[in-house]
């Protein structure tokens, strides 16, 4: 069966053409891997060998076979196993530079401080996606403080030690942002209020003697550090006002991640309070949001600082479903609050997915609304080029 | 571009000869609005302007771009500053009239109890409208509780003063309904039960000391007045079961609002205790709803008195997306219990744009089923006078 | 006006010749029931006969006037009067037999445990549909914990006896699975742990004292029994954790029901430590979901032994709007994990219904992505198959 014809018209045009800012998203692991390891990487559950279940069994796995194995010659469709030979066969960096110059990104925000594998740095990422890319580091508050734990502090010198520390990190590297998985930790219904230094004294000193054995659970990877596991809710909140004081923008995950997760606790609204204390200070990213696109929508129509995006989420549910979340994830927010990111984690194959699901969904979407009049043919076209690009060069302040 | 022809079908045609009730409504400021007032008045949020980021570049304003504009002679889609110069050109009364008259709505259930801005009466919105048209008061419980407290009452009897002063109220304005905002001022996860006299009494000694600098915040607006704002959980709950007491129909404000709004506070099926103890008492309508219609909806479904609205949200989703939401809201709400409402706050705009995301969401839904024979053509003109108008009648007791 | 042209293509055609596997039921009442019987039983709420809503002027009410009325040789779209003094005249023998030869299901597995009305076993049922048809049963976790309560017992044989009665249970009816309505009785929030020997005695010490007059409301037709109500978080949890020990795959309520349902403790993120404790037991498999259908989703992919469906919800929403359902039930789960049921209890029609609108819903959005070539037609004939039959096959080692 030959494949429709494309859906076309000036606003696919010009995302097609469009070179995004990925501003959110992690590096490639710079080896061949596994056909489980493989596998491992896309799915936020775990492989289940004994079960007979396979991540390609899923939309996300659909979505590979069809839209990433024709950039590896095979035809669309292809059978699983044919999949993982050919990128055997082609070599990881071959595999990665197909797919990063497929996706036409030009500009990439590297959260460097989630690896449970190996992987490719910012400069290593910019290096595969071809001579005019740009890629800049977004540091994790959560790696820095749990590396200023395991690298030995006092107590009462916690909280200045941990913002050295990310200062530090922050001008070492460049960073444009900073990062927090609040939402893994404790989830969002913290006390809002900035923890006082006694407080932050008192429960460093509980978690630092803790030694990294407590905890009610671990991340993907996670049990693989011997740093103790920051989720004490005093050392959470004190990290999140620990970004405020840095000034940087904030990316929050929010929502869809794996099984840490607890989904009814990661409701960004229940950020409101914090964002009403913080109301003046820095941008605040809601990453991912799924199946909160509209509770994060809200926050983005009622506060200044507030926005976000539906990166993990697109490529998961895939370019046939795509259109469907961005739909709702804009049904109020201000067109300049909305931004693009992949949150492409270990394989190149996402970076090039969810570029492809955002510019078709959002294409499909706006095209339509264009043709229905019920918008513009210009403000569709800016409303694409915003949200692509000129959003995240606005609040990253990127000169690209 | 040329505009598409319009969707047509009987279902269409129904809808647009349907003189609609709107059941829930506010009036217009009577005054021309300065540029960064009309925007103020286009968004949940406040105005931002030192983001450079505008209300009009948002669903809403983009909507009104589309379908007011005409109304103002310009071309659809006309640039921002040339609709508000031509807004101040003709000035609010005309203005107003314009949007009245294509809104089609010809009765008006008014909440009087939230003015930040002056705005017109119900009598002067009906005027506005044309001959035909009436409105009706609705008395909103919180403004009437708060004016008891600033003209000075003695802690035990605030209960009956306030509802001595609601009947009153209630009589002299010949009000259909009453209106509360607890979803601000606590939420809804509260106690059910109705609290005791001394309760009520220590509650309200508390809160009258305090005079009005208690609050965790405030809505839009809401600093202007100089009462004690009632956020009191005791009083709150007490304000609920007055209206109970008052016997008529209790709007409740659910989900979509400003940023006071604790958004993952106001799912309405918190409120499920209580609708259980009040069974058999008042009809209750909830407002808004977005994000929670599906939960309004199931509330709807399985308590007699409850019905439901999606007011405030069409106009700002716009009409290209009322469908989306009005498919959520229906899909298992008994036909009668869905209301058509504006919400129309200070601007005249929100009555026609309101009016015409209903009539084109709902239309294009139910004639589609039609198309699809899942519904009669009777069936579908049943349920659009229903929604559109009788229902409203039928609870309100109007004799439109 | 005639019937559009029904929907074609390999896929309608694979889902409509399908044999569907009925993964959680009920039986029908073997008896002609009064007009209001068959409206109650069309309703998750009560029947309002003072407030002139009928429960046919709902979506399932036109979904049986539209789809069940032609098997009663009446015109689709008959009027509800029509539709019950044809039912009346076939009587309920013919006309089950209609709608179970309609459905295309040869395997039901049934909660035999609800019981308000009395109702067909499981043989009947299937002999109802034929002779190829089989039915198994599924033993309901409270009605047998209520039982043992009621027949006496000491709390500190109660844990014993419960385990003992639900083993003897499941061996007298060569039962398949076991379910749970801790959903009604306490919501999912609740400590995750087992409880300790003494907690269980304790706990039931206060419930058998209690006698079954406590508890804080009641489901729909449960006060009928003089059974104690089991409604203690201990003994709730206590039930789960002796699914686990039992081995069989556990149905588990969640989401929409009648009002007895608090509907924000029922999101089954709610029971993510409860699954990270459980993981590498029993499946789990949620009912209904609706409305937390990506909630149960993302479950779906992250945690090997949960399964859902949106049973119930299908025919409650009519075929107009089931595929919108599994357009959100499908974003993120993987194809192993969607099973179909009806969920029909009471009347004949939801078996019919409810598998006309998983065939026609799903075959639609299956097609659809096929047509776009974002699935190819042997993915989709396959994740058809999975999602209709063999899910349920494998997780409760039917031989079907």
């Amino acid at each position: 069966m030959s494949s429709p014809p494309p859906a076309t018209g000036p606003v696919h045009e010009a995302l097609a053409g469009l070179s995004l800012v990925d501003h959110h998203c992690h590096g490639v692991v710079p080896a061949d891997l596994t056909p489980e390891a493989f596998q491992s990487l896309i799915t936020e559950g775990d492989v289940w060998p004994a079960s007979g279940i396979t991540p390609f069994d899923s939309p996300v796995g659909v979505a590979v076979r069809r839209h990433c194995a024709p950039l590896l010659d095979l035809p669309r469709h292809a059978p699983a196993a044919e999949y993982l030979d050919r990128r055997a066969e082609l070599g990881w960096r071959e595999v990665t530079r197909r797919f990063l110059a497929d996706a036409g990104t030009d500009t990439f925000c590297v959260d460097t401080g989630y690896a449970p594998d190996r992987l490719t740095t910012p400069a290593e990422l910019a290096g595969a996606a071809g001579a005019q890319a740009a890629a800049y580091d977004v540091v994790r508050l959560e790696a820095v403080a749990e590396a200023v734990a395991a690298e030995g502090v006092e107590p009462d010198e916690y909280a200045s030690a941990f913002l050295a520390a990310m200062a530090e990190a922050v001008a070492e590297r460049g960073a444009v942002a900073v990062k927090s998985v609040a939402a893994y930790r404790t989830g969002f219904d913290l006390d809002p209020r900035r923890p006082s230094g006694p407080e932050v004294t008192e429960a460093a000193r509980h978690w630092l003697a803790a030694g990294g054995t407590g905890g009610r659970g671990c991340g993907a990877g996670e049990t693989a550090h011997t740093r103790p596991r920051l989720d004490d809710p005093v050392l959470v909140r004190h990290l999140l006002w620990t970004a405020v004081d840095l000034g940087l923008p904030l990316q929050l995950h929010t929502g869809f991640g794996d099984n840490d997760i607890r989904m009814h606790r990661v409701d960004p609204t229940h950020l409101t309070d914090w964002l009403h204390l913080t109301s003046g200070t820095i941008p605040v990213l809601l990453l991912h949001c799924w199946p909160y696109q509209r509770q994060a929508a809200y926050l983005a129509a009622v506060f200044e600082q507030v926005y976000l995006d539906v990166g993990l989420t697109l490529h998961y549910v895939g370019p046939a479903r795509a259109r469907a979340i961005l739909e709702e994830a804009l049904e109020i927010t201000p067109f300049r609050k909305l931004l693009y990111s992949s949150d492409a984690y270990g394989i190149a194959e996402f970076y090039q997915l969810g570029a492809l699901a955002f510019r078709q969904g959002l294409a499909g979407l706006l095209q339509d609304r264009v043709g229905a009049d019920e918008l513009s043919l210009p403000d569709a076209l800016r409303i694409a080029a915003w949200t692509g690009r000129d959003n995240a060069c606005r609040v990253y302040r990127l000169t690209g």
